[in-house]
C-alpha cells in the first residue's frame, strides 16, 4: 500500500484549515480537492496560466518546475509560491492557497424577459384540472380509480399515469372525497394532489454555463419572474475553459461522475434558493428548461462526455427531450418534468439554439448575426431562408483564462483602459486591482494599439521609445526573455506584485478573438454576404455584454459594422431558456429549428488557415503607419 | 418506551433455533415473523383454524382464550398447546412451532403450452437488431450518436433511448465499431449491447396466485420452454386467503410494504433459479408477463390495496400495463419489460383474463363457461357474442382452510375416499395420514352422502346407526357439543391426534362449494341458457385439477353435465400468462377482452340469497331417501 501523507490548506480569510490525507506523489491540486479546499485551475493543470497558485508553507514538496519558473517568475518560486496543478505532495505538509479560492463580485449576467414582450404565445404546457372523480361506488361498474380520475379529464389527457402516481392513487383520490387536482404537461398528467388547495404552477429556467449558471424562477401561471439565482460553475476547479473540463473528464467515469455531482448539487441548491426567496415549495415547480453547450448537457444528463471533446465532436444526443426530475435526478423538484432544448451540434449547444429562439433569428427578412463571444464562441448567420452556425473555440483568454494577470470579471478586476500621456484604469469595485478581465484585456489592446504601444500584428513596439510620452515608454519591461508592458506598480496593486500584460498574452488575445472573427468571416463567405449586407450583429453571452463595442471593432474581435448595427442581446441563452418554460410553441419551434440549421465545422474547411491567420490581425489589413 | 422480553422458537427439524426481542404484549405470531421463523395463519390470525398451532416450551404467556379452546380442545390446551395467532407474550419464552412450519410435497401445477398448440401467432414482440451504426465521423454532418443508432433501424422504431441506455450510448455504440445489438420491445427501444454476440432473447411468464406462484423462463426466438420454477406464496404467512391477506396489511403501509416485499423476494429468486437451470442469464430476459388476482397484481407493483378489500372492491387501475423491470424493480432482469395483464373488475384479476386467452371461451360460438375453484372462485361464461364474469368467493375451506384437521394437498393429506363396509382413504404420498386436503374433503363428502352418513342439507345422520355398517356406525362421535366423523384413530394417523371431519367443516364446505356453484347459477340466469346449453364446462386453476369430478358433480359444486362436457384445463391463468409472452396479438386481445366483459357483482343482485341457498344443498333439490 502507498505511503500516505498530512497536508493541511489555510483558509486566509477564516484562519481555519483543512486537511487531506493522500498517498505521496499525489498532485497538490487533487490534494486540495479532496480536503475540500477548491482551487481554481483555469488552464485545465496544463501549468500554463497562475490561477492554481499556491503558497507552501512547510513540509514536502516536488521541486519547481520550468512552468512553475515560467508563470511565477524566479523570485515568487523563491518565495516558495508554486503552481498546484505542477507540485506533488512527497512528506506532511502546509500550503496556503492564493489568491483566495473563491472570488468575490464575480459579474454574471441572467437577465429577464422584457415583460413587455409580446412576441410569444403564452402556454407553458402545465395546467392543472381541479376534477371530483367518480369514486367507485358500485360494484357492477368494474370502473378502477385510473378510470374515475381519466374520465374527469379532457379527451386529450393520455389515460396512463406514472408509477409512482399509481402507487398514491387510492389513498390520494379517497382523501378528499374523489377532490383530486391533477396537473398535466401538455397531454400527460404528471401529478396528482388530494383536494383542490393548490393553483400554484411555478417552473424554472436553466442556463448551464462552462463559466457560470443561472436560473431564474418563473409563475407560470402569470408568466411572472419571481426570483433568479446565480453562481459561478462549481466545476471551474477542475479547469475554467470547457476543453479543460472535457479532458479532466475523459474516459474517467469516476471523474465524470464528480464533475455531474457538482452541476445537480447546484441546480438543486438553486431550486431551494430560487422557492426560498419566492416563499414558494419545490413540488410546486412541474416545468424546468435547461440550455448548456453539449458538455454541460450531457454532464446534466450524466452522459459520457469523452466523445464530445474528441474530433468529430458529436453529441450522444442532439433531439429535444422531456425527463422526470426524478430521472434526472432532481430531487428538489420532484414533481417537475425536465426539457432540454436540442443540440445543433457538438460545439452549437442548446445553449445556442436558446439564443436563437431569444433573438428571433429565425424570423428575420435580412441577414443577421448572432454571436456569443466566450470561452467557446459561436456564430450564427441568416435570415428566415436559413441560418448556418459554427463554433469559435475563442478558449479562455476572454475570460480572462491563460493570460498571466487574468481574472474573471470579479471585485478588482482592471475592466476598462484610457490611454493619454499614460495609462488609466477602470477596475470592478473602484479597489485596488488584482488582475485583468477579458474586457479589460480587450480595451487595454484597444488602446494600446492607437497609442502605437502594439502594432496591428501584436507586436510591442520594439524600438523609436521616445516618440512615446515618457510615462508610457517607461512601462515597457521583460520578464526574462518576454517583453512586457507594466500597468500597475507592486505597491500600487490589490496583491504582493505588480501587473503587466505579456507578448504572450497579447498573443493569447489573438488566438481567442481570431477564433470568433473567422467564425463571423466564414459564415459570409459560405453565405455569399458581406458587412454591408448584415442588418444587425446581436452580440450575446454573459461576457459580451460586458465588452467596449468600440474596442472590440478596433482589435477586429467583431467586424467594424456601424455602431447603431451592433447590439447586446445580454444573455440571450438564458432569455431562450425562459421562452421555451413560458410557452411550448417557442419550445416546439427550437425543435423543429435544429433539424435545418446548417452546422459548418471551420476546421474541416480547407479555405479556414487563410481566414483564421487574416483575422489574426488587431488592425485592418491595410498597414497603419506604425514601426514594424 | 416499552419493556421487551424474548421469545425463542425450536426448530423441531434441525434443532436449530432462532428469537427475538419483542415489546411485552406481542402477539407470538408477530414474534415468530419477527424472528424469522413462518407460522402459517390460514384464517387470517382470526382464530378459527388451528394452522398457526405452537406448543409453549418454556416462559409467560397470556392465558388461554375461546379460540384456544375451540381449535384445539381442552386436552391440548392443558398441555400448554396454543394459537400464535391468539396467544401474547408475557415475558421471556420458548415456544415449539407445530406442525412443521413448511410443507413438503405441496403440489403446485405450473403447466405449459402444448408444444402442438398452434392457434396462436408467435409474436413476443422483442427482437433484436444487429446494426451497424455510423459512428459520427464527419464534423459537418452534425449527427449525434443516437441519430446513428436510429438511422441503421427501421422506421417504425420510436426515436427515443430510455435514459439509462444514452447514458450508456456513448462508449456502447464505439465499443466494437459501431456494432451494436438493439432489442427492440415492439417500436421502442429497450436495450443496447456492443457488438453482434447475443442472439438470446428469454421471457418469462408469471402466475401470482394467493396459494402458489409459478413462473416458467422461454426462449422467445423458438417458443421452446426452458426451465419452471414454483414455490407457495411466500405471503402466505399473513393469510391463506385472499381476504385475511387483504385485512392484513388493510391501512398499514408498513404491513402493505412487507406483502409487497416478500413477493418482490420470490419473483426475483425465481428468475435467478430459472436461469441457472437453463444456464442462461437475467440480463437477456426482455419480456416478462405477470397475471394475478387484483390483490396479487396491485401488490407485485407496490399499489395500496387497502381499497380492493372494501366494497365495491375497485381496482386501483385495470388497463393493461407495460413497465420497465427498474421501475418495478424485478432487479433479476433488469433489461426486461413487465407485461401485466389487464384485469376485470376487482375480484376479476388479470389471471382470469389470463385463462379466458388461454381456453379462447371468446371465440367459441357455443355458450361455455370457465370455472376456476380456488379460495377466490371465478365463473367466466359465454362465447364470442359476449361474455359475462362473476367472483365467487369461496373462502379456504376448498383448500384445507378453516377445516380443523384441513391441510393443503401436501405428503400425508388425505386427498381421496372410497366407503363401502368401511372408509378407505387415499393419502398423498402414501403416508399416515395427517390432515384432509380440499380434494380429500370433496370426495370425503361425496362418498359420505352416498353412504347416508350425511344428508342432502349437509347434515350427520342423528338416528337409524343400525341401518349402516356396523364400522361406519362407530365413526360417529362428539366434540363437546360438535358432531363429529372419525376418519383416522390416533394410533393410526401421522400425529399424535385422531383425525376427525366436524359438523362444522361439512358447512365450510357447504358454504365455499355454494359460492362457487352459484356463481354458475347467477350467470345462467343472466344469459337466459341453463345446463342442456352449456356446450362445456371448464375448470381450470391449480385446485380444479385435483379434485374428483363425479364427486365435485355429485356434491354440486358443479352442475351436473355429462362428464365429456367437463374438461380439465389445468392453471389456464398460467397458460394464458405464457400465450401473451408468446404472442403480441394474444396480450393485445386481452387488451380489447378486458373492456367488454360483463362484470356481475353477485352480492349486489337481489336473486342471489335464494340462489346461494338453494346452492348450499349438497344434492339435488329433489329430497332423497334419507332420514332428514
Amino acid at each position: 500500500m502507498a505511503e500516505t501523507v498530512t497536508v493541511g490548506f489555510e483558509k486566509s480569510e477564516s484562519g481555519g484549515e483543512c486537511s487531506s490525507r493522500v498517498a505521496v506523489g499525489t498532485l497538490l491540486l487533487d490534494a486540495a480537492t479532496e480536503a475540500g479546499c477548491d482551487i481554481t485551475a483555469t488552464c485545465g493543470r496544463r501549468g500554463r496560466c497562475r490561477s492554481c497558485r499556491v503558497k507552501l508553507v512547510s513540509g514536502g514538496f516536488s521541486p519547481p518546475t520550468v512552468q512553475d519558473r515560467v508563470q511565477l517568475g524566479h523570485d515568487d518560486v523563491q518565495e516558495n509560491y508554486r503552481l498546484a496543478c505542477q507540485t506533488r505532495v512527497i512528506a506532511d505538509g502546509r500550503v496556503l492557497p492564493a489568491p483566495p479560492s473563491s472570488e468575490t463580485g464575480h459579474q454574471i449576467r441572467g437577465d429577464s424577459i422584457d415583460s413587455s414582450r409580446r412576441d410569444y404565445v403564452f402556454d407553458p404546457g402545465v395546467r392543472k384540472y381541479k376534477i371530483v372523480a367518480a369514486i367507485p361506488l358500485d360494484e357492477n361498474e368494474q370502473s378502477s380509480d385510473v378510470d374515475a380520475v381519466c374520465d374527469a379529464l379532457p379527451d386529450n389527457i393520455v389515460r396512463r399515469l406514472p408509477m409512482d402516481l399509481l402507487r398514491r392513487l387510492p389513498n390520494l383520490l379517497r382523501g378528499d372525497s374523489g377532490k383530486v387536482t391533477v396537473t398535466c404537461f401538455n397531454d400527460d398528467i404528471i401529478n396528482l394532489e388530494a383536494g383542490h388547495n393548490s393553483d400554484q404552477i411555478f417552473g424554472m429556467a436553466f442556463d448551464i454555463g462552462t463559466t457560470s449558471i443561472v436560473g431564474t424562477l418563473i409563475d407560470l401561471t402569470s408568466g411572472e419572474e419571481l426570483a433568479s439565482v446565480s453562481n459561478v460553475n462549481p466545476q471551474a476547479v477542475y479547469g475554467a475553459d470547457l476543453m479543460s473540463r472535457l479532458a479532466y473528464g475523459q474516459f474517467d467515469e469516476k471523474k465524470i461522475a464528480v464533475l455531474r455531482g457538482r452541476v445537480l448539487s447546484i441546480v438543486n441548491e438553486f431550486i431551494d434558493e430560487a422557492c426560498e426567496k419566492a416563499n414558494v415549495t419545490g413540488d410546486d415547480i412541474y416545468k424546468i428548461v435547461v440550455v448548456g453547450n453539449t458538455c454541460m448537457h450531457h454532464l446534466f444528463l450524466g452522459i459520457d462526455t469523452s466523445y464530445v471533446g474528441l474530433a468529430p465532436y458529436a453529441p450522444t444526443v442532439s433531439d429535444g427531450l422531456v425527463i422526470p426530475a426524478k430521472d434526472i435526478p432532481l430531487k428538489r423538484a420532484p414533481n417537475a418534468q425536465v426539457c432540454l432544448l436540442p443540440i445543433v451540434a457538438g460545439f452549437v449547444g442548446a445553449d445556442t439554439m436558446a439564443a436563437i429562439l431569444a433573438t428571433k433569428i429565425y424570423q428575420s427578412d435580412e441577414v443577421r448575426a448572432l454571436v456569443d463571444i466566450g470561452t467557446n464562441g459561436e456564430v450564427v448567420m441568416g435570415s428566415k431562408a436559413g441560418l448556418m452556425a459554427c463554433s469559435a473555440p475563442a478558449g479562455p483568454a476572454l475570460e480572462g483564462g491563460q493570460i498571466q494577470h487574468g481574472m474573471r470579471a470579479a471585485l478588482g478586476a482592471i475592466e476598462k483602459a484610457t490611454i493619454d500621456e499614460d495609462v488609466h484604469l477602470g477596475v470592478v469595485g473602484d479597489l485596488p486591482p488584482i488582475g485583468i478581465c477579458g474586457s479589460g484585456l480587450i480595451d487595454l489592446v484597444a488602446k494600446m494599439l492607437d497609442a502605437g504601444i502594439l502594432n496591428t500584428m501584436g507586436r510591442f513596439r520594439d524600438k523609436e521609445f521616445d516618440s512615446l510620452p515618457p510615462a508610457l515608454a517607461a512601462r515597457f519591461v521583460s520578464q526574462g526573455k518576454i517583453r512586457a508592458f507594466l500597468l500597475v506598480q507592486a505597491g500600487e496593486s490589490g496583491k504582493d506584485e505588480s501587473i503587466v500584460l505579456t507578448q504572450m498574452d497579447i498573443r493569447q488575445l489573438q488566438l481567442a478573438k481570431a477564433a470568433i472573427y473567422a467564425g463571423v468571416l466564414m459564415l459570409q463567405e459560405l453565405m455569399s454576404t458581406n458587412d454591408d449586407d448584415l442588418a444587425e450583429l446581436m452580440i450575446c453571452g454573459g461576457f459580451g455584454s460586458y465588452i467596449d463595442i468600440e474596442s472590440a471593432v478596433r482589435i477586429r474581435l467583431i467586424p467594424d459594422l456601424p455602431l447603431e448595427r451592433i447590439s447586446f442581446q445580454g444573455n440571450a441563452a438564458h432569455i431562450g431558456a425562459q421562452l421555451a418554460l413560458l410557452s411550448e410553441t417557442e419550445r416546439q419551434k427550437a425543435e423543429e429549428l435544429a433539424r435545418t440549421i446548417h452546422h459548418v465545422s471551420l476546421a474541416t474547411r480547407p479555405e479556414f488557415q487563410d481566414i483564421f491567420v487574416e483575422a489574426c490581425n488587431l488592425g485592418s489589413s491595410k498597414p497603419e503607419k506604425l514601426p514594424a
